[in-house]
This record gives structure tokens, C-alpha cells and sequence, in this order.
């Protein structure tokens, strides 16, 4: 089954699919009016919808016939909060594996030791639009952009309990993310960029009520770290 | 601290290094000789050696100071059997990153609906060993190109008691692979092609001794599949 993709599956039970759908739709796959497609708008939506009329290449009207509106979501959420790597392949390539594998939201921290401080966010939105219509799943997860003291300092992170910092310097002692009781739990992960985050940013992370982990005996570069930390949360969560 | 190959650190305690690594040594890092090095051999050992004299750009003599026969090995084995991917990229990424993370052996099965059944064992290799480098480890996976069948009639596979097969058809009952008891266990993971396995490759396996399992809600594509074994083994084994 191949998924589309439109925006929004709530305002209007009619519309027109974008054109870069509408073409994949009818030149690709060939699907002629009165054919049935699958579209989620990778907020969690998965509607059914019947194709009503077509001008090909482009225009593909369709209506929709229903929504589930939490298709196949995981109850819980992992927030992974990472410095984007020095090279934007890197990021691009953990946000696809990451959304193929389970991702609620990603926020790309600017750290002090961060080589990269710009990330093309429209990009990376794109990716995770085409990432969620290969692996058939419904959710893009939020993604933003933002310094590492903002993040900290934002309310929002204080409503997760259960909330970890990897760090690769020996001078504190550390748990294993692997051995956490995380089944059924919210969790959010923070990890540095190339350089680790500073100890000024430990300190703050820590008193902010962040427990330090360690991702095992090896040291990962940054998004290896990250999809470690994805695949581990979503082993537990099965 | 940066790691050197050599292919033998057993033979001699005096030799030259290989032309790209002495050029990797005295060029890009600016070793002189009295410096001392750390050199791998990819099977494990890590040797410490000090520079004796150099002809900048590709020769390097050296003299092993001591050899760690066991650097940072794991107790116990993983062993990914996956069927290559269409696009050779993936699989090479998938060999980077699961040697960044830790694996033991991967064999890279040819199957019925394999739809790649050639592979570049010579260039995988010479991949291994700059991942090794880049991640500070000591173990290139021991890599084979084989048939199903015949792996699957290996008597080597007998002796590792916990096997599976990770199989995407439901008409099957199933377990969790991130729920079997694998801590300090050897472990194998057969993964199937971008068209699974074919239902005789899956009854070989059953009778084998090889239990089905899933890994998780989702469908992975061939090369996540494979890393997130990777990554579930070894949360295990920390």
C-alpha cells in the first residue's frame, strides 16, 4: 500500500491532492478516477479516499471516504534533542532512519561546541514527509531548531520525567540508557554535537533534572548516538 | 587518539606501515619518528609503537611496543546474516555503522527473491577498515557472500543457540526480538530481502532450529532492520 501525502485531512471532506502528489498518484501508479488511496497528513491521520476526477499530470481530485485519526501512533513519546552534525548528510539521513523506526520529536540544539549553528528546517521537513510515505507511517515528528540554553530552560521539557543527557566524559558517574525502565514512559535524550556539550551545559542540564547516561563502552559519533538511542526506546516499548 | 591498520602485528615487532597509512601518519598528523602510535589489526589487538624513521610521504618503519591481544572486545558475539540491498549504499552504511556499534560477523545471504546477489567483498573491506579507524574499535566483522541454502546448512550455525529469523508475513506466530534473553548470549539474526524471505527459505530456517521473530510494529526496510538488531543486542550487553 503506498501512502500520500496531504496537509490536511480535517477542513474540507474534498480537495485536490498537491500537485508532486497528483503526479506520483496518476503518472506513477497509474490510478484513475474511482480508484481508492491511502493519505495521512503525518500529523497521526490515515484517510481513505476515493479519486473523483483527474487532469493528468497534476490535478487529482479526491474526496474522502474515512479518517482514523490516530493511525497506528505509539502511546508513548521519545523526544531526542541532538546538536546537528558538522555534515548535513549525517542529520538527514538519522532523521529518516529515525522516523523509520519511531519518533515523536526531534530539537536540533546550538551548542557551545557546535560546529554546525543552521539547519534548513523546510528541507529536513521534506525528507521526513518523503521518509513517512516510504515506511508507511503517519507522524512527522516536531522538529525545531534552538539553542541548547533555551531548550533547557523551557517548561516543556519539566513535564518528562524521564529525562537523560549521554555525555562522553568519565569524571561522573553514569547509568546505562539501555537499563532504564523506559516501557510505557515518555523520554527525551540529549546529545551533543561532535565536540560534547560543554560543562557548563552538563552543569545546567543536571540541575535541571536530567540524569546522566552513558550510550555503552564505545564512543558513537553524534547521530550513530542518536538512532542508538532511538532503536534502544523502541526495543522497549514492544 | 587516532588508530593505524596493519594486517599483522604478530609476525614482526619491526615494519613498515602500508604506503596510505604512513602517508595518513606523516602528512595529515606530522609523526616524527621518537612519536608513538596506536596500530590495529582488526582482529582485536591494539598495539602501541613507536616510530623509528621515516621517507615522507609513504614510508614508515615502526616498532611494536607492546600489543594488546584483546583490546575492548566483547564477551560475546553477534552474528547479522542479511540479504544485500538493491542499492549498495545502504549495505555500506549499514556495515559502518553496525562496526561503529558493535558486530561480531555478518553474512550476506543471497536468497530467492534477492534482488542484489553479487557484492564487492574487496571494497566492504577496505570500508571496515576505515570504520574501525574512525570509531577507535579493533574488530573487522568477519564477512561472507553465501547462498541461503548453503548457510543455512552450515554446521557453524548449530552451535549458536540463539538464532533467528526475522520474518515480515503475520501468518506466523511470532516473538519480540528486543525481548528475547540475550544478555552475555551469542546471538544470530537472519533479515531477509526487499521481498522477504520466500516460504521455503523461512520452513529451512524453522527447521534448523531458528525461531521467527519481529522486530517491532513496523515494516523496516532491509538495512534498518539490520541496524536495529545491531543496536538491540548490544542495549542488551551493558
Amino acid at each position: 500500500m503506498q501512502f500520500f501525502y496531504h496537509p490536511d485531512l480535517v477542513s474540507h471532506p474534498v480537495f485536490e491532492l498537491l500537485p508532486d502528489e497528483a503526479r506520483h498518484c496518476l503518472k506513477a501508479l497509474r490510478k484513475h478516477a474511482g480508484d481508492e488511496i491511502s493519505i495521512t497528513d503525518g500529523c497521526g491521520r490515515l484517510a481513505t479516499a476515493q479519486i473523483l476526477s483527474t487532469e493528468p499530470p497534476t490535478r487529482c481530485v479526491v474526496q474522502l471516504l474515512k479518517v482514523d485519526h490516530q493511525h497506528a501512533l505509539r502511546p508513548h513519546r521519545f523526544h531526542l534533542a541532538i546538536a546537528p552534525t558538522k555534515n548535513a548528510d549525517r542529520i538527514e539521513w538519522l532523521v529518516e532512519k529515525s522516523i523509520e523506526i519511531g519518533i515523536e520529536q526531534i530539537s536540533f540544539l546550538r551548542c557551545e561546541h557546535s560546529e554546525r549553528t543552521n539547519l534548513d528546517l523546510t528541507r529536513l521537513q521534506r525528507l521526513a514527509i518523503a521518509a513517512i510515505k516510504q515506511s508507511n507511517t503517519c507522524l512527522i515528528p516536531e522538529m525545531q531548531l534552538i539553542d541548547f540554553s533555551n531548550f533547557i530552560d523551557s517548561p516543556a521539557i519539566q513535564s518528562i520525567h524521564h529525562r537523560y543527557i549521554a555525555w562522553c566524559a568519565d569524571d561522573l558517574p553514569r547509568i546505562e540508557f539501555a537499563l532504564q525502565p523506559l516501557q510505557g514512559q515518555d523520554a527525551m535524550l540529549l546529545i551533543g554535537p561532535e565536540g560534547d556539550f560543554s560543562p557548563t551545559e552538563v552543569q545546567l542540564a543536571l540541575q535541571q533534572g536530567f540524569t546522566a547516561v552513558s550510550l555503552g563502552p564505545r564512543r558513537l559519533r553524534t547521530e550513530t548516538a542518536g538512532l542508538y538511542g532511538v532503536c534502544v526506546y523502541a526495543g522497549m516499548q514492544v
